[in-house]
């Protein structure tokens, strides 16, 4: 299923898309939130909705948001999890290249998000550097510490697109990366969760990023460093895992920190970030306040 | 006011301490999230419920919580931010003395909120260098972005003690602090929050940290690098401050890794960390599943 949070007359409700139809399920739970907390039934009780088709709008009639709008804590995010991408990174900062030996974890708030076909504000006087990341995400779907490399993939609940956007000046100054990350909307997330049983194999995956349509980021999931897996094996040692937390596994080489010259984002650019089986999530870069 | 989370029944309630009595604050809000939502007049109508004393049981009946057992995001921390702990901590790592020029912000998951008299599990298998850093937290009470400095008080709704639990063997291997700070438990909060009425000057509020009775951080707010108008003013920039978010400002020296030589923390070692006008933060180390 593709599930998705859509908006009616100013509310959001949960529903999966077919064709370009939303099947509703609002019935089932007030949110995706809510249908991923009843795990496996809740699984069951959406499929057998969407067979019914019992409450059935078009999609052109609706707007779409990002599937998990209000993460209830923030996003977890792996730093230089494509070898490329590493080495482009230290070679922007003048450093000699090198590979990460255990996964980088950083985290972006739930005030980053947004919603596919959104706005990405930029404001010049916050920074000049605004940077484009393209990534594939996953959403647990139940809790769980300590979790064996070998059922790591029982505790994933499906996947979605994040374009971790940056502000490379910010991430620099602050040493630690969370400020540079944290930007209100720098977090575009959809177009929709893929539940995992329709994406039994992740592990080569096409990434595109485009802005205004010329390709930027174009790399493969088979490039990760770290892949799904060993990440929820090394993040959840000593650490609770919970259904709703939405991990973004890094990004491949061709941000515009690692281009010569450097290219930053500007206002009316478009960006798009796709992965192969999930869609295209695009974005507009808008002057702040404008 | 003192607010706290007290339990009874194992429900969790708000509350305001008066002495060696718990007000109960419950028909205001459900939780001190949902308090600190109302704004103003929360704040009036608590102050009022606690002058009435309508509903008021014994302090030794309940058992304390951290204030906001769950936040709604991850709780955000400052390192380096106390002049002498910079130059110990880079003194560990074997790199020459400097300080910050900017704040520096990492992250700990609301799966870290530990409570007053809590216990804090030591996984050997999991870290061998569990650390403590007591801290003065800060509470926001409204939502603001770009907050200018010296608007930036008008925004903190009160004050809390954090023990930044962390385990240095994990902060250096994933290069990123988020891991090391993020282990279950690693975050005693409390005993309450002092509302910021009742801590106008916080300029030079002393901090002590002792484990079992020795005293190992002793240091003073005045020694803050960047101070908190100057946190709300950096942090708030293009990103906004909620009612309910959690900032805490750093550790002074007298950590375990900046000591000769190094000290960890053990089953059964008993942690106070204390700030002046607030309380004492107590917590016991236990082994994990024990």
């Amino acid at each position: 299923m593709r599930l998705v949070t859509y908006e009616v007359d100013r509310e959001l409700w949960p529903g999966a898309v077919v064709g370009e139809e939303v099947v509703d399920l609002s019935s089932l739970a007030r949110d995706l939130l809510g249908l991923i907390d009843l795990g496996p039934q809740g699984l069951e009780e959406a499929r057998s909705a969407v067979e019914r088709r019992a409450h059935v709008l078009p999609l052109s009639d609706v707007n779409l948001h990002a599937p998990i709008p209000r993460p209830r804590k923030n996003i977890v995010c792996l730093g230089m999890n494509y070898a490329e991408h590493a080495y482009e990174s230290l070679r922007a900062k003048g450093l000699p290249p090198s590979l990460p030996e255990h996964p980088v974890f950083f985290t972006k708030p739930p005030t980053t998000v947004n919603r596919p076909d959104g706005m990405i504000p930029l404001d010049p006087a916050i920074t000049k550097e605004l940077d484009w990341e393209v990534e594939l995400a996953f959403i647990i779907g139940r809790s769980g510490t300590n979790i064996p490399r070998d059922r790591a993939m029982e505790y994933v609940f499906g996947y979605t697109i994040i374009n971790d956007i940056t502000a490379r000046d910010l991430q620099r100054r602050h040493q630690q990366f969370f400020k540079g990350k944290s930007l209100d909307g720098s977090c575009p997330m959809g177009p929709w969760i893929v539940t995992a049983d329709e994406l039994p194999d992740i592990s080569n995956l096409a990434l595109r990023l485009r802005v205004n349509g010329e390709v930027m980021q174009s790399s493969s999931t088979s490039d990760l460093i770290f892949d799904i897996p060993t990440i929820i094996a090394t993040l959840s040692l000593g650490q609770t895992l919970e259904p709703g937390d939405i991990i973004a596994t890094g990004t491949p080489s061709g941000v515009g920190m690692g281009r010569n010259p450097q290219v930053w984002l500007k206002p009316g650019d478009i960006v798009e970030a796709e992965v192969e089986g999930i869609g295209v999530l695009r974005s507009t870069v808008v002057l702040a306040g404008a």
